[in-house]
Formats: C-alpha cells, sequence, structure tokens
C-alpha cells in the first residue's frame, strides 16, 4: 500500500532523492567506492559540498556579502551557538512555542533576553512586536522561529525590523520566497525540508561576525567554519549530499517560487476541508495558520472518536498524523516533498469518516 | 576493478553493512517508508537506537554506571564539551599529535591545561607522563588521544593515573580490548571503525558529571543527553542505524577480541614489509606504532620515486594512501573493515615496485 508520510520531521522526502541516495550508499559518483566511505576531501566530495553550498545560495537568492554552511549538531546547539557569536548584552526573542522557548533560554545564558510570547494562550497565535514599534532600540538583535511546528503557527513574511534580524527556519526554509537581505543570520535543522537528520544549515551576514568580546570555543565560531568552507572538521558527507540532491530537485520544480505556489494550494484545501467539517476544527488562529504544519482536533463532542479517525487514516496508508501531545488531536505536516494527492487521499478520509458519524 | 580504500577517514565500512544501510534508504524496517523520512520517535528508530546503545555497551564491557550516548557535531565539538563538563581548574593533555593538541586548545577556553607533548620531536613518538609520575596531582582528568591518524602513533593500554582519564578514541574504539573502568569519558567521531559520518558516541561515567559550577549550555550538558536517551534533540538517524549494523557484523566476527586479533596480524605483515624494503621506511617510533594508521615515506635517496609508486598503486585499486601533508609520504588506514587481502595487495605492489627499482 502507498503510504502518505506526513512526519513532522525527520520527513518525507522525494522518491527520487531517495533512489538516488541508496545509489550512492553503493557506488558514490562512479568512483567504485560507497558515499559512506569516502574521505570528505576528496574531489567527489569536494564538489559535492561546494554545488550544494552554489545551490542554496542560488535557490534561495542570498545576497552578496553572506555565506552558506553546513555544520552537525542541529538546530538545537544554534540556540546557543547563534547568541554566541551576535549577542553583545541583550537581545529578543519573539516566544511562538516550543522551541522559540528553547532557544530564548540558551541565549540567557549569554546575556540579557527579552521576549514576547503568546505561551499564556497556548501559542494558537504568532507575537509580531514589530506590529506596535514594541521591539527595543537597543538589541544587538531579535530572533523568531518562523514556523511552528508543534503549535502550527507561522509567520509567512520577513519583517522590518530596526535592529539585526535572527531567523530559525528549520521547518519552513525553501516553502516561500524569503528576502534574506532582512536577516543577519538564518538557521536550521535540514530535516524538514531538505535532508535527513544530521546537517544543519546556516546562512549567516559576513559583516555581523566578529563583534562580541567573548573568546569562542573553534567549532562554535562560524568564522571558522566560513574559512574552511564547512570543512573544520569531518562534516556530516551523507546528509549533504541529499540535502544537495533534494535542492537539484527544487530546482527542476522551478525553485522556491514554484514550491511556495504548491504548498500554498495543498495547505489551502486541507484547510478548507478542516473549516468546512462538521467533526473537525483548526487550533489556531486563522491568520497566523502554518502551511507546513496543520493543526486540527476533533470539536468537544466528537472527541470519542479521535482513535476511530486515526484507525482509518492508518487503513489507508496515512502515516503519522498523531498531534503533538502539547495539543493533542492531529497534526499533518505538508513539506515540500509531499505531494498534492497525499492530502486528498487524507481530505478524502476525513469526508468519509464524517459521512460516517 | 576491487577497490581496496585505506582511506584515514571517513573510511571503509564491510560491505554487508552498506548493503544493508542501502536497503534500508529504500523500506526501512519494513515501514515501506524511507529510513531517512521517518520520525526519530517511532517504534522502528527509537528500537533501533536503543539496540545500538546496548550493543555498543556489550561489545565494549561498559560496566555499570557508564552511560552511552550518540551526538552530532564531531569530536571536535567533544573537545569543548568534555572540559565544559570536568574540568574545574585544571586538566592535563598529552600533546600527541594534531588532534589532541586542538582538543588541548579549547580546553584552555575553560581552565588551566598543562601538556605533555612530543610536537618538538613532529609527534614520532607518544608522551607517558605517567610512567615518570609526572600527572599533576591537582589535575581534574588527564586528557589522551589514543590513536593518531596524522602521524600514525598509537597508545595501545590504559594507562593507570591518580586522577580521572578522559579518551578520545576516535580512531581506535572497537580495534583492541579497552578497560572502559579506568576512563571517566571516553568519546569519539564514529566515521572511522563505526559508521559513516555524522555520529559521535559518548560514554561517561555517571557520577562524574554534576561537579563543575559553571551553567552548561543545554545541548553541551551530557546529562541533558543521558535524560533523554540521545533524543533530546532530533539525532543524526541514518548513522546510528549504520553503527548499529557494524556492531552487529563485530559480533559476529567475534567481538572485540577477535577485532583486534585481525588488526594486529593486518598491522604486523604491513610493517614486516616496511622494515625490510630498501625503499620504504617507517616514519614513527617502533614502540608506539599504530596498528590503525601505518605512516611510511620514501627513503631519502629514493624520494623522486614517490609518484611513481602512487600510480602503481593506482593501477592496482589501491585508493587513498596519500600521507597527510604534515608527514607526507604514504599513510594506510587499516581500520577494522579493510579485509586483509587489502594490506596483501598493498605490500604485493609495494615488492613488485622494489624489484623494478
Amino acid at each position: 500500500m502507498k503510504k502518505h508520510n506526513f512526519s513532522a520531521g525527520p520527513s518525507i522526502l522525494d522518491e527520487s532523492v531517495i533512489k538516488d541516495a541508496a545509489s550512492a550508499v553503493l557506488n558514490y559518483a562512479g568512483t567504485g567506492l560507497s558515499l559512506l566511505e569516502v574521505s570528505h576531501r576528496g574531489k567527489e566530495f569536494t564538489a559535492t559540498i561546494e554545488e550544494a553550498r552554489n545551490l542554496m545560495k542560488e535557490l534561495l537568492d542570498v545576497p552578496e556579502g553572506y555565506e552558506v554552511i553546513f555544520l552537525g549538531g542541529g538546530a538545537s546547539l544554534q540556540f546557543y551557538q547563534a547568541p554566541l557569536n551576535l549577542l553583545k548584552t541583550k537581545a529578543a526573542y519573539v516566544d511562538s512555542g516550543t522551541w522559540a522557548s528553547k532557544a530564548a533560554k540558551e541565549a540567557k545564558l549569554v546575556g540579557e533576553v527579552v521576549t514576547f510570547s503568546s505561551k499564556a494562550d497556548n501559542y494558537v497565535w504568532y507575537p509580531k512586536p514589530w506590529e506596535k514599534n514594541e521591539v527595543p532600540d537597543d538589541v544587538d538583535y531579535l530572533h523568531i522561529t518562523t514556523n511552528n511546528t508543534v503549535y502550527g503557527t507561522e509567520l509567512r513574511y520577513d519583517p522590518d525590523v530596526k535592529t539585526r534580524l535572527v531567523g530559525d527556519m528549520s521547518s519552513d526554509i525553501f516553502t516561500r520566497e524569503v528576502d534574506v537581505a532582512k536577516y543577519d543570520l538564518i538557521y536550521g535543522g535540514a530535516q524538514k525540508n531538505i535532508a535527513p537528520a544530521g546537517v544543519t544549515f546556516v546562512i549567516v551576514r559576513r559583516d555581523a561576525l566578529g563583534h562580541v568580546d567573548r573568546p569562542l570555543p573553534t567549532m562554535l565560531d562560524y568564522r571558522t567554519h566560513i574559512e574552511k568552507d564547512s570543512m573544520f572538521n569531518t562534516p556530516p558527507v551523507f546528509p549533504i549530499y541529499v540535502a544537495l540532491q533534494t535542492m537539484k530537485w527544487y530546482k527542476e520544480l522551478g525553485g522556491v517560487k514554484a514550491l511556495e505556489k504548491m504548498n500554498l494550494e495543498k495547505a489551502r484545501i486541507l484547510y478548507d476541508a478542516i473549516d468546512s467539517s462538521r467533526l473537525f476544527r483548526g487550533t489556531v488562529n486563522p491568520e497566523d495558520r502554518s502551511i507546513m504544519n496543520v493543526c486540527f482536533v476533533m470539536k468537544d463532542e466528537y472527541k470519542e472518536l479521535e482513535k476511530d479517525f486515526f484507525d482509518l487514516a492508518t487503513s489507508r496508508g496515512i502515516s503519522s498524523i498523531k498531534g503533538h501531545r502539547s495539543v493533542g488531536g492531529f497534526r499533518a505536516s505538508l513539506y515540500n516533498a509531499l505531494p498534492k494527492t497525499s492530502v486528498e487521499v487524507l481530505i478524502e478520509a476525513m469526508k468519509d469518516f464524517e459521512r460516517k458519524h
């Protein structure tokens, strides 16, 4: 049975990318060796990582003066690394959910932190302090988590702020056109829209670095990795290779503009189905809805039907739609590689279920 | 043509492991999904990581009171993380080569560091300060890099010291029997004898932790990952899966004792060939020779023949025997998965070359 993978992450990759990855595990770039056992300093992998870096710049339209690096350790390590490199005395954090809150926590080890939070409302809306001019003038940067996988909210534009802007785009990079020039730092784990778990991308404005006085651990200093083209130590070879294959596929599809259009359409049909349903309802404020992670629950009077719907979904090959425990109900993650047909299968299951109950 | 992969790392993995990895990329544990796109919290991967942890404990005979965790970021990140967790005021470092020296450098950001170095002799011997009772009594730990990939020296026993012992075993874990109880912390990148690049293993004595006063960043606190069974954030799923396959293969072969025997034999025949050669000579003191990374050069009077030997080797499928630029000449890395037949092919090439010149 065909599987429809709505996993929140690590998440679906395109079939062509997966097949290519399996093939490179057996024989990489005609070397007769596995991608898993070649030196990262060999000419084949040096070409792979350079191509990945350049293609990321091309697809995201990264301006001059910015560097793209690939690291290990996950976005969670960036929660500490970003302030270590950028925070002199004080930073502002938008606390829009679980991951944003974790990011702010690590920054507090480095300096003073002001937060703008929707936690009291269980994060059903996205705080936008720039709209009321509330971001203090004296902060070194404002940190935003552009998409919140757990609660299903998303900031779908790049705000204008008077300070440096730092964005954790782990779960929505490559899903909409981003004005990179508005940011000094964008980072993210790659395991949603790019690659399997194990690689973190960082896009950083070169002249944003070097302004803090503290001595930086070598591995946590972005300049280390910029100077060595992400080869200071052994990089996560396999996920970087897969990231390149995904980005090549994106280019074939027409780039980020085309992906955004597809994503809007997938999200629209699913939210429409939820909004017109007798049994289901969305959990977040409509204006802040994520087009990546669609969170919904059974209406209170039908709560006891939840398990039955999981069973029906499973019987149709629908995988990983259980909501995060902080929200409950369902979460359908619609990352780039999820085909619209999978969303249609889910909608059909919802409609059939509603007809039955 | 069959390839003989002598890469210093990322390095050769067994063919059965590579085939299994390629198959899991296409369909993981009968899920109908790729290993690259499943949730790390699903029951299949939860079982994989638990099995990997347990098998590592079993194969290395890890005593009670120790924890095994899997992290991202590479051993280079451990150079900073280890002192952050263990260094109160002062630590001793054996500076036995490139990586050891980098480890000591990061520790200096955290506290006072005393080093015992063979750098003045281009690291051709392994400093053993415990033999002359030179390790100060008041250090928090002694750090050793048990095998030096660049210079080809190795400490092939576990020293008795009066302080905590920390070992970077990136390039010789699973190659000889280790008395884990002598160490408070053992760590290493997995890309030599375990898995592809992207996962770092840490074996730590639980009661060695919690003695420093500094606030620890969440991701750099070993206790975070112990408490969450290496699932605090998304772990590097794919390399952990491959590590498990490698360890299963080790178990089938008879465990570490059997691997050690095979490694000693491979190293013996190659060093014998070097020592009895008219053209080649080893670069390090015989008593400190690594059984993993065999470094040798052309004798001075034959230096101009180096390129010819590379060409002959390449023509026989011998891959990655170029020495590190700090040493020059040749380096044959004999990691666990390299079959003895590959060493024999290299020796045959050396003999044929010698007959010709």
